[in-house]
């Protein structure tokens, strides 16, 4: 079957990153002494190609699913967690929110596949496309129509928020169960052993671990998803919320906008994206090192470097709310520093 | 010599940290999963002995001061640069200005040892203790007495700083040639070969950086200070912003005020504290690692993890204003997070 996902990504041009360096290097510090503050600054010119870029609105997309693999008990909370969370995140009263609002981000919610049916639920971004995966010890997660309708509901909603101003975007997850379908993905496209990628996720015990380990090679056994085939293997082992977040870092690329990667969910969707297209690497800013195991190899795989590790593994876009304070902190580095020659600062003896 | 330096300090105490764990844990997430943040949380607790505290005002002190040992060949910068960044530090156009009013925090600059005569510089806190260290290849850096003199002016800011209501406390440090003492302290302090934690400051050639390590030894070996008398280290290869910067960390460790530390010299002056008290290690919160190879000798010798890795090596304070940030949000995920119970969400099912 024909890949239905269509982008075009241009590369970074390597003509804004010397620019945004011949500055960098000349303000009033030793050079690099600012680190990967800097870098993310270079990186931000080079994204919309501007020298003195601002950064207008910020947001955190975030997006709902549910697993049917929850039903082999690989998470230490039930199902209906989802939707509990769902209607906390839109009471504000959430970790997401509260970090959202610490670095003066907003939030929206998106119902891409929780099973609960949420009427017409205020706020509420709806944009099921399924009531929960199916369960891929039995069969596949969703069809590949399914997965495909995914990416795209993420591409749609990344599309509204840019048109609508936010130049900043940052992606979350909440699904109960959904890091045994992103070890799954992991452990399909980086080739890594499904032991080597797969952590306890809400916090299960030994047993449950290895229930999880095993319940993840019996799906992959049973479908033999193709990595080459990104939509396959999301299909076959993902989630929806995974499939929505691989399609607002295609749309956030393809429209010049830096995309800021939370952890180890959204990082699946966004290896996702870099199966099929990965220019999509260049636009992204990995927030932080979850705790969770498999989120190193997905780091390593696509060669990106996280700026924080603090030991989350919370999800819901928390670590990219922290960490577009830090790439903020980096871009008025950047423009508000003076150079040595506006500071009358004397340069450098050797 | 008798010790002159008096303060007294409280152990934290375990019950607080106890009753926001018990709030942590029931915060609508997996347990733990904010990894560093909650940590700071319940530290925050702790050292203020309440239960919902509130951050009210925050403030850097940089403290400026020159380095004799600057003739020696030992930076990349000419000393000049230390009274010019006292200026640009006071204009608002320096890095430190740039972060701190990125995340809401003042900026006081302290003159307590920098060769250069201010006059009535307004703005400019004046706490001249030295014009300049001494060359300790030659002769001590300063006085016993002087060594004393620059701790205490550390504490009268600070007690300044806490009376106008600041209640976090980050510190910084300005002083071209002052990663040269801070290398001396360290090995001297934790007994680490000199060459294990000297790096390359602002930026020296293979050259110079071997000088620079023959420098140090040269130092340690003509006054060979005694490790277990801080006050010795301090005054014979130390610096004036070093000694002031242990000020700080003993004064808001007696007063009940965290402390954030910065780089490689500030934490110099953390260790100086730490040898004089060692309880002041519970009111200290580490901001980053340093690139700056003896950072994490003190960091390890002190036993405090980082919150941040940057790669910076600037100073001034820059990462303690960056780590405040992060301080904010875990003290806001631990007001504003609902509980399990107040949010109605379905606890572990394990």
């Amino acid at each position: 079957m024909k890949e239905k996902i269509k982008v075009k990504i241009e590369p970074l041009k390597e003509e804004f990153f010397n620019k945004a360096w011949a500055r960098l290097d000349n303000l009033i510090k030793p050079k690099k002494s600012l680190g990967r503050l800097e870098e993310v600054a270079a990186r931000l010119v080079a994204i919309y190609e501007n020298l003195f870029p601002e950064i207008k609105k910020k947001i955190i997309l975030v997006f709902a699913g549910d697993h049917g693999i929850v039903e082999e008990g690989v998470s230490a909370f039930s199902k209906e967690v989802t939707p509990q969370m769902v209607y906390n995140f839109l009471r504000g009263t959430a970790g997401i929110n509260v970090l959202a609002k610490h670095v003066g981000a907003d939030v929206w919610v998106i119902d891409v596949g929780v099973d609960q049916d949420f009427g017409t639920l205020e706020r509420l971004i709806h944009k099921k496309v399924i009531k929960g995966t199916k369960n891929f010890t039995k069969e596949p997660a969703m069809t590949r129509e399914e997965a495909i309708r995914c990416i795209e509901v993420g591409m749609e909603v990344a599309k509204e928020a840019i048109e609508k101003g936010y130049n900043l975007i940052g992606i979350g997850d909440m699904g109960i169960g959904n890091t045994t379908p992103s070890s799954a993905i992991t452990a399909v496209i980086t080739g890594k052993p499904v032991e080597e990628v797969t952590g306890r996720g809400t916090g299960i015990n030994d047993k449950l671990y290895q229930n999880k380990i095993e319940v993840i090679k019996k799906g992959i056994k049973l479908h033999k998803p193709n990595p080459e085939d990104a939509i396959d293997v999301l299909s076959k082992v993902g989630g929806a919320e995974i499939g929505a977040c691989a399609g607002v870092v295609l749309a956030c690329a393809e429209r010049r906008i830096p995309v800021v990667i939370d952890g180890f969910i959204t990082s699946a969707g966004a290896l996702i994206a870099y199966k099929i297209n990965p220019l999509v690497k260049e636009y992204m800013i990995a927030s932080h090192q979850s705790e969770e195991i498999g989120h190193r190899a997905i780091l390593e795989y696509i060669g990106i470097k996280p700026l924080l590790n603090l030991n989350l593994r919370l999800g819901e876009g928390t670590g990219a709310a922290l960490a577009m304070n830090i790439i903020e902190a980096g871009l008025k580095i950047y423009k508000e520093m003076l150079t040595f020659e506006e500071a009358e600062v004397s340069t450098s003896v050797i």
